[in-house]
């Protein structure tokens, strides 16, 4: 039905992990753009782990998503018709498209969307920026130092550690399985990984592939996985709090113990939204296109087809079921 | 007798608090000075809470006190007999004078003293110098912003929110009991106290007195404290951890449960050890003395005396039995 618009509408709100039974599917029809708008075919949507932040009933830094409403979604998408003079039938956008097959947007919520598409939801998007500015401006690495890396095998983690690796640092990331840990030391050239399912103490197989101690601490899972690391900080470390995975649908949060540790390591943890650098994403993509094109930076996408998938993709990350950026094709 | 040095020396490292059963005195000869080095006549010692991790089995950043050794203390002195050309007798100093009565030291490892030589011991001493670049460069502070402060009548804690207050900020001290309290927002100029002995729910009491939320928190007792406040810091908050006295003799530490929050809040927690400032001591003394005699800045020092009263003096720390800086009076 060329006219209709498929969505997924949050139907509640989730206590632990977010799936298929907090979302509803519903169709209507296609709105048809008013001036200064673009009615878009969404081609693809990302699921990543804020998505379950934005859920919450708290989300603290952004709004939070109403029971009812379209599930926010980060997304590349044709134009079908358009209400504006910048786009025009065909030219390929990346928007908040939501999950919705056919939405009608303002054009300033769009930009245009140069290159390969599949690009933009990876390394050229929100996690290639993620990765880029956590570890350039946030964590402040120099050629030389030691980078630790949680959640390596995910989206934002197999970048940051090409990005180390590209500036001549020693990186060594930690996932969940040893599949996942021949991903990154092979094809992503990490020196090393860290299986923590196969490791009774999470601290000594830190200690042991870190022998001289973590310059910068780049943390996509927080808990008991932020503990170990901040005790393997040296003097001068770095903590990057990029996200919380292992945190953010848990029943119970951990309590951080070797913050204490700090002092004596003269050491920082610091927070950031990648929103905040938004005045220099073309730097940002500019590098990344550049060490892309010099074969130095690649990104796994993972696909689920079908935009019904996108509940259960979210799930996925939770279970760290994805190797790479996890992604729903919607459309053609 | 004039020839006899008396020592507290280690005799037990303590499990919790620190206190008389863990050290020994002792009296020994005075050592003459060889050339290039200096005897002193020691007239106060400091009591700081960091001498408690001095004497724990892993101190970490520095080494630790062995049993049968000279418990380790800042203090002022007066040169009794010298053996180096850049001091002669009558000369106040400061040195890590330990905690004895009549030390002979390597003429290097000692200060010149001009001035008051009590304002050494607190202002323009160790105290004053992590207030100032604690504040001042690890917290970033701006005028018109909120400072909140823990341990805000110990030591530190006072200068700090003196600093805070010279420079435009609003301040807000957490001290211990009524009379601790009225004396901050009396003679110290804090904008506001929160007795947290009196408070059932101190993050809603610092959300009372923190009505925007805070910028920077200056903490030096870690702790539950901690997640307080990281809970009500503002989007760019800073948290500088100077010290955890309620951690320090903890038979468990307390777990921080609010760190994810830092995200959103683009929040930092920073530690640090003002001996890496050593190389701008100049610079912190000049601009303490120059608020002090501008009649801003006062230093209450809390005086116990007797070299045989500082182990008790150590426990008061722990016990929040102190007003201020806290220094043991051992000569005339």
């Amino acid at each position: 039905m060329q006219n209709a618009n498929r969505r997924l509408v949050l139907a509640a709100r989730p206590d632990g992990f977010a799936g298929p039974e907090h979302f509803a599917e519903d169709t209507v029809a296609v709105r048809a753009p008013a001036a200064g708008e673009v009615q878009l075919e969404t081609l693809y949507v990302s699921i990543d782990p804020a998505m379950r932040v934005w859920i919450s009933e708290n989300p603290g830094y952004v709004p939070r998503i109403e029971i009812g409403d379209v599930m926010r979604a980060f997304g590349i998408a044709r134009v079908a018709s358009s209400g504006d003079p910048r786009f025009a039938k065909g030219d390929f956008v990346q928007a908040r498209v939501g999950w919705q097959t056919h939405p009608t947007l303002a054009a300033r919520d769009i930009e245009p969307l140069p290159g390969d598409p599949l690009d933009w939801m990876g390394l050229l998007g929100m996690t290639g920026l993620t990765a880029y500015f956590g570890l350039k401006d946030v964590g402040r690495i120099h050629p030389g130092e030691t980078v630790l890396v949680s959640g390596a095998a995910g989206a934002v983690g197999q970048v940051v550690g090409q990005i180390a690796h590209i500036e001549a640092c020693r990186v060594v990331g930690i996932a969940g399985g040893p599949e996942k840990c021949a991903i990154l030391t092979g094809e992503l050239g990490f020196d090393a990984a860290i299986d923590y399912k196969a490791e009774p103490d999470l601290a000594a197989a830190i200690a042991r592939e870190c022998p001289g101690g973590v310059d910068v601490f780049y943390d996509n899972v927080g808990g008991p996985t932020l503990d170990a690391a901040i005790g393997a900080l040296k003097i001068g470390g770095r903590v990057v709090i990029c996200g919380r995975i292992s945190q953010t649908a848990a029943a119970e949060l951990y309590g951080v113990r070797n913050l204490g540790l700090l002092i004596g390591r003269r050491a920082r943890i610091e927070g950031f939204v990648v929103t905040d650098f938004a005045a220099r994403f073309a730097e940002g993509r500019a590098w990344l296109a550049a060490q892309r094109d010099a074969g130095r930076l690649h990104q796994r996408v993972h696909v689920i087809n079908g935009l019904e998938s996108a509940p259960a993709g979210l799930g996925m990350l939770f279970k760290g079921e994805n190797q790479g950026k996890l992604v729903v094709k919607v459309g053609e």
